[in-house]
């Protein structure tokens, strides 16, 4: 993509109603703009990302085994009066007429619909087990909307709901979101930590949260130092039975709370073996049995005939949260510094002067090369100032800027920089391709 | 993936509400339910068709050289009132009011609100031209939802939006979408035929609407023979300037009209040189020049310095409603006929007998090397009668489908049958993925 052609309006001034790093940056850098209050446009930039991130989350459903299906974002206020939540939920849903005034809302979550739709299919044990995710906006009106996409009223995620036909086959369902999970935000670049959670609104017995720390998180977090010597993407876990009921025994057994639930007193840990940390939660899962096929009459056929209530539980993931957390774990004074994975572009290439015809001819050549090879590239073409460049890329935080000025191209030279780690170095332009396709 | 495992709930039963072809199929293929008039659950197997057909769409945007974003769908009311079309849009608008009692709707389309974004950061002559595209959930409160998914009430549209600096450049921008839309709906293996519409609510000046021929489509369109001729995929058009422009004026310059245009007195052709068939509006671009623009104070400073409003067009492709299109313009009295490039899996692969340990163990291992050759195959695995798998096979229509049984076993053979001919043929085995992967 040539800068030139580009929808990319960066900030140069830091917008005063952004208190967060997150959220200064993504509007500094052209990611997202405001339509209304926690409401986003999402602008070329931003999207790539959401984009990325929405990818890795679903290659990792599917792994699981879960299978993608897509509900509307409007729903029948019937299906909430059945399940009894249609007054409890209170003003944070959004609550709509038709023109025939029925009632309906903006879905703030999935349990209702989804419920409908598998009680009318799901019939015997055979069926089962099933684990139906979707990537769908939801709704929730807050109060205070703040923080930019951290706490939006219109958000992605990524809910998806298990059903069993008991409370052992349920929880293998939950022990493998529980890997799910981790291996989603160590895929993000993130260290995720799950942590026994209240279960909420939605209800339920078995319920983590994921913390992701960030230097920058929302809250303070308390855990055992061992958390940071597990790597999940090395470990050997299937999702087998024992396996996912093994990852999920490592992770639980280690101390970890978040502030409201952490007392000195109680902590079983010594003091050398506690870290501490700010989080943000990105992930919940939920293990909540028959909360909702009981009297939504979603029964199935056991092996004997007899009608049983589904076991069921829900789990969701922040997609468009998450693009906020991963900027909160990782920018610096100058911007954003990407994670390779969810990087908008990989390359940043820096023509330094466009009105020189031969660093002009060198960079035209480079960007072409580097899209043949499948490098997925922003090329600063503009006839701007070298200062400019520069700070522009350092704040969109692509993983490599690669340079070409008329005096390193007297040498065939370019210069690359590690966004990351600020490491410049230099390199034959001829070899810069390959350099970068490793 | 497994059938035995796959999230597909066929229906051996016409729904009664199902009035045309599209409909029933894909009610009884389980890849839509219903969940309130006009408002549709995507199962696994539609939703696999919504994202072929989704990203086909994206790719020739992208190709012609239009930017991806994604506006939210709950908009503010005041950018409505802005362009005078609050009250105008009437009923079929979805209207809220959020829990500070402010004014809100459900996008129906988004003229308002890309025009707030770019009179933003749109400033001088040089920032253009742009061309921004989303694919995004609307609303339209029909009086009368039908037709399931080709008349709903949320539905999936790619909508996009041209800003220019004068009306010259405007039509070019028009033209390449005029380009963009042949080749997209061509590559959906339909046949669109360009027609002059009217302009309809959102207002303007040039305007075309494209249907799409269907044996069992909702009007009857009149057209010269020539256009069965025109191939579009294997013309040498490309994005110039020139030649959209000849690509404009080859289409244009032959007769097409819808039924409610069709007048035998005056139509310019022979009879011998007229065509009629069934038609479905897939598509419709308008150029509207500062029809927002102006009323939203969305002005640029051309190229002396001097303020002008931007010229822009709007351009829409109905993405859910495809999917019934294709139906229509592909079915049988046994199910649908997927083009390849649509369709959920390319191969369905048929154990005749899964009781039989040898045929069991041959369906397993071609399956499996069918998976590592990248070929996407669904595997009816299930313990059911050759009779339901081969209609379950027709009526989800994939392409080629696969069967091995203990006869032509016994000599290495798998049948191979073509959805689209019924044309069926033997292989050795060890030969399936080779030609299936052609």
């Amino acid at each position: 993509m040539r800068l030139s052609e580009y929808f990319l309006p960066t900030l140069k001034e830091t917008p005063a109603e952004a208190q967060i790093a997150s959220h200064r940056l993504m509007l500094r850098a052209g990611m997202v703009r405001q339509a209304s209050a926690g409401i986003y446009n999402w602008l070329p930039l931003g999207l790539r990302v959401l984009k990325k991130i929405e990818n890795i989350v679903r290659d990792e459903q599917e792994k699981s085994g879960a299978q993608e299906i897509l509900m509307p974002t409007i729903q029948s206020a019937d299906l909430w009066k059945e399940s009894g939540r249609y007054d409890d939920y209170g003003k944070e849903m959004l609550r709509i007429r038709d023109r025939q005034d029925r009632e309906f809302l903006y879905g703030p979550t999935n349990e209702e619909q989804i419920t409908d739709i598998t009680r009318a299919f799901l019939k015997s044990y055979k069926d089962l087990p099933k684990n139906l995710f979707q990537i769908q906006w939801k709704f929730r009106d807050e109060t205070r909307p703040r923080f930019g996409v951290m706490r939006g009223r219109e958000f992605l995620m990524k809910d998806n709901y298990s059903f069993d036909l008991n409370i052992k086959a349920g929880r293998y369902s939950y022990n493998k979101m529980f890997l799910a999970y981790l291996r989603t935000f160590a895929r993000l670049g993130l260290q995720a930590i799950p942590m026994a959670a209240e279960s909420g609104p939605i209800g339920g017995d078995l319920s983590h949260e994921f913390i992701v720390l960030a230097p920058t998180g929302e809250s303070e977090v308390y855990f055992d130092k061992e958390f940071d010597d597990i790597k999940i993407l090395e470990s050997k876990y299937t999702y087998s039975e024992a396996d996912v009921a093994d990852c999920v025994k490592t992770y639980t057994s280690k101390f970890a709370a978040t502030d409201e639930k952490y007392d000195p007193k109680t902590c079983p840990l010594e003091e050398k073996d506690l870290k501490t940390g700010r989080g943000i939660e990105v992930g919940h899962i939920f293990f909540f049995g028959d909360k909702y096929s009981k009297p939504m009459g979603a029964t199935i056929q056991d092996a004997d005939g007899k009608p049983v209530p589904l076991q069921m539980g829900s789990y969701g993931i922040g997609v468009s949260r998450l693009v906020g957390a991963i900027i909160e774990a990782s920018h610096d004074e100058n911007g954003i510094i990407w994670p390779e994975v969810v990087a908008p572009f990989k390359v940043g290439l820096i023509c330094l002067r466009v009105d020189d015809e031969g660093c002009k001819a060198a960079s035209e050549k480079l960007y072409g090369d580097l899209q043949k090879a499948g490098i997925e590239v922003l090329y600063d073409d503009r006839n701007e100032r070298p200062g400019a460049k520069f700070s522009t890329m350092d704040l969109i935080g692509l993983p490599y800027q690669v340079t070409i000025g008329p005096r390193g191209l007297a040498n065939g030279i370019a210069e690359i920089k590690v966004r990351a780690t600020g490491e410049k170095s230099e390199l034959p332009i001829k070899d810069v391709v390959k350099s970068l396709s490793a």
